[in-house]
């Protein structure tokens, strides 16, 4: 039976009001009852230009207060908010947008390049608020969130969260790390990725005070651990690796419980750097589909199963297609778990069976149920905790009638962990770097594009003409 | 739509197979891995005796390690545990066990005295495993319990909780009181009562160990608090009372960090005796078919507004049905809230509706939203937290030859809050106190037996002849 719920931020700000909802690195504070009030208001600005129930709306911007309050008025008027990468070109965008069928776009000045109806956020406060009624209550089944994932093929796919999937997920979070009245979470990761936003709904969900950074800069996300009180903090491995840097002999304090390290494998070199310096890392794994972490070391687990990403939090299940602790796909179910791709059956039925999400990734578990993530979706380049396609680059290099054939492949890289390489077969030999960097430059996001290109006679293929990804580097040796 | 999630003991097991599940005065451990283990083995013996899924299995125990496992078995057999109240007599049992159609009943040697298939615990031990599978996944919308209650009017009816009901009644009471890894939860609440059985069910959810209690005694009570690293305890106001003597002067430890208190109205020189020790009582409303508490004051809050009995626990909603602030009746809403009585729509249609349960019990709001309750459910009595209903004691009554009408009513008593007393009109002067309590006795238990006989002309009643219980106690001093 679908729940019904109350509001989640209006049930919160009546629990709260007083307590810290969100907060800014320049001290700017705002409260539950404070950013319930505010939410409402643009709710109403929302209803004004006409977004209407089940209206997709395109939010595109930096981490930004406005931003968040545009989420949450998004589910009062409980319209769907389709979250987009600000670092996509204008054709990705685009992609997307009609996708979706998004009706209207808003978000940062900076960010005004698609071709949609686009309000900034400024614009948007200027309009007048209708006097329509919004959203008391939640129906856990309805779809609040649309976030797009590139596939290991074709174009990127919208992964449709319910409100109940971010419920679940927060409250699978909570049940794994504990909660305390004092908890507030350091979100520097992107809200438009699941791993920022599900921080924000963790807020409201369970009264945790968020510590916002616009964008991501060392010293200052080190300085937040070291002097504002955070207990939490969202991290991939570039900036655990920065962290470490900036740590030095220092500790942090006490008070500081848990650095959630997701977004790719982390060398096992580097987690034992942590553990030297006291630093409370607890590796987990998720999706996009999977509304975030859905694997996570405990507190009780850390130290003595470093390099695993822990057991399924309560009450997801999590199994290997392969038995007697093989490497074998990984597999997920639970209620965090999305019900599929929007618009997209072919892509949802390809991936969802059972409710069993068929990840793609690569795993075993020990003995005692931990989960180590191999490898991640077969070809899978992650960089700076970006996740990027080989086939989505080779589908836009392959369009420059110079190429005939192109292979993309990952290659390690200290600082990004990986970066993604192409190798090119040209049919003229005029065609420069520079010239498919700008035809690429022009279509992918930037930490998309391809950072060394190779030009080699053959592509390696299998006896049936199949591109084998991973010989690529080997090509370059020859 | 129904959510399936793994069996939430055996999820417990997996995350935490060491950790504590259950722990005895005696120093007996029952850690996680264990009870789930043993709550397998006695399913699989239930299996055997014939149980299936959705038979009514009637568990009638004192709080006792067995009593833990049987209803852990009732559930992975996917059964349904009817939890009898070992206070009542045979004839109230009865009516219990037909009325829910139970099977079986199963329970300590001592309370052998049901009209029923009975098995005792250790009988039950003796029977051999069956091979017969077991439920691995829990569907949130099935049934699991079903606890009696009297009504104001006619007889005891059976409240369903589903899992679900308990599973967000447990995490519900998680976001209100936070969570930390040394959570141990004292249970000396009879387990038959939704408030015992609650934290069963939160230690298996949330993985916090119960500190368990076979009996009340209020010296072995103090001690667990004081000793045993108990952190949260779940009392009804005669025990505080009695822990407030206890503690004299001294100080609970600082981890002792909730003293939940429930079953009725708490006296507020009480509650500031307790807040002059720095107790950290922390009061709460709810019912049987609330699933336990539904409405707490927050850790933050508790200081401030005693008296109060909170706000309602996330997701769940509270109003009045009168305005500005005046005293009303309550209603609640939320997915802890059952879904109705067993086998009586006529009761469930009475106060259910759109979602919303009529409490029955009167109450107002103040500006801040924090819940005072005024009185419980008309003419309840509440007597060391067991709830009385006058109708009840009438009917027995009314049933002696001799008494040609009864009237019943609470009155205050200093240790146990009230006492049932009664007012009677005979036909025949003979007739003494003892044999009317000889007579009730047979068919009451023990807590609901008249304490006090008052022998009257007539009974105090309205212009169209009704009963006035709150004249009664008037009338005995005429």
């Amino acid at each position: 039976m679908a729940e019904i719920i109350p509001h989640w931020l209006t049930k919160q700000a009546d629990l709260a009001p007083d307590k810290t909802a969100l907060e800014l690195a320049d001290g700017t504070v705002y409260t539950f009852h404070e950013l319930k009030e505010k939410s409402q208001s643009f709710a109403r600005k929302l209803k004004r230009l006409g977004v209407q129930k089940e209206s997709k709306i395109g939010i595109l911007s930096a981490n930004h207060p406005d931003m968040v309050i545009a989420i949450h008025a998004v589910s009062y008027v409980g319209a769907v908010a389709v979250l987009l990468n600000t670092r996509l070109t204008s054709p990705e965008l685009d992609f997307q947008i009609k996708d979706a069928g998004v009706e209207l776009v808003i978000g940062q000045d900076e960010y005004n390049k698609v071709n949609a109806d686009f309000y900034t956020f400024s614009d948007a406060w200027k309009v007048a608020e209708s006097s329509a009624e919004l959203q008391t209550e939640i129906n856990l089944d309805a779809s609040f969130t649309i976030i797009y994932t590139s596939g290991t093929t074709g174009f990127p796919k919208g992964v449709i969260h319910t409100y109940g999937n971010h419920w679940w997920s927060a409250t699978g979070s909570m049940l794994n790390l504990g909660l305390a009245n004092n908890d507030k979470w350091l979100a520097v990761l992107p809200l438009f990725h699941v791993s920022g936003l599900s921080i924000l709904l963790r807020s409201v969900i369970c009264g945790i005070s968020v510590h916002l950074h616009e964008t991501y800069e060392k010293q200052a996300v080190h300085h937040a651990i070291m002097n504002r009180d955070v207990t939490i903090a969202s991290v991939v491995t570039v900036m655990l690796k920065d962290l470490v840097g900036c740590l030095g002999n220092s500790r942090y304090p006490e008070t500081f419980r848990c650095m959630l390290l997701g977004g790719g494998p982390a060398p096992k070199s580097l987690l034992e750097q942590a553990k030297e310096r006291n630093m409370p890392v607890f590796q987990s794994y998720g999706l996009t589909e999977t509304a975030s972490q859905i694997v996570t070391l405990s507190p009780a687990d850390a130290l003595q199963k470093l390099g695993s990403s822990g057991k399924p939090l309560f009450p997801a299940q999590l199994k290997i297609d392969k038995t007697d602790g093989a490497i074998g796909e990984i597999l997920v179910k639970g209620p965090m778990v999305t019900k599929g791709y929007y618009n997209n059956r072919e892509a949802t039925e390809k991936v969802i069976a059972d409710g069993w999400l068929a990840t793609g990734d690569l795993g075993y578990t020990d003995e005692e149920g931990f989960l180590y993530v191999a490898d991640r979706r077969k070809d899978l380049i992650i960089s700076g905790g970006e996740n990027i396609y080989p086939t989505e680059i080779e589908g836009v290099l392959a369009a420059m009638e110079a190429i005939d054939e192109v292979g993309v492949t990952g290659k390690k890289d200290d600082k990004w962990g990986q970066i993604p390489v192409a190798f090119v077969v040209v049919n003229d030999t005029s065609i420069t770097t520079e010239a498919i960097m700008e035809f690429a430059a022009q279509r992918l996001a930037g930490y998309k594009l391809p950072k060394e290109i190779y030009f080699v006679e053959k592509l390696p293929r299998n006896a049936s003409n199949k591109l084998m990804r991973n010989k690529l580097l080997q090509q370059k040796k020859v």
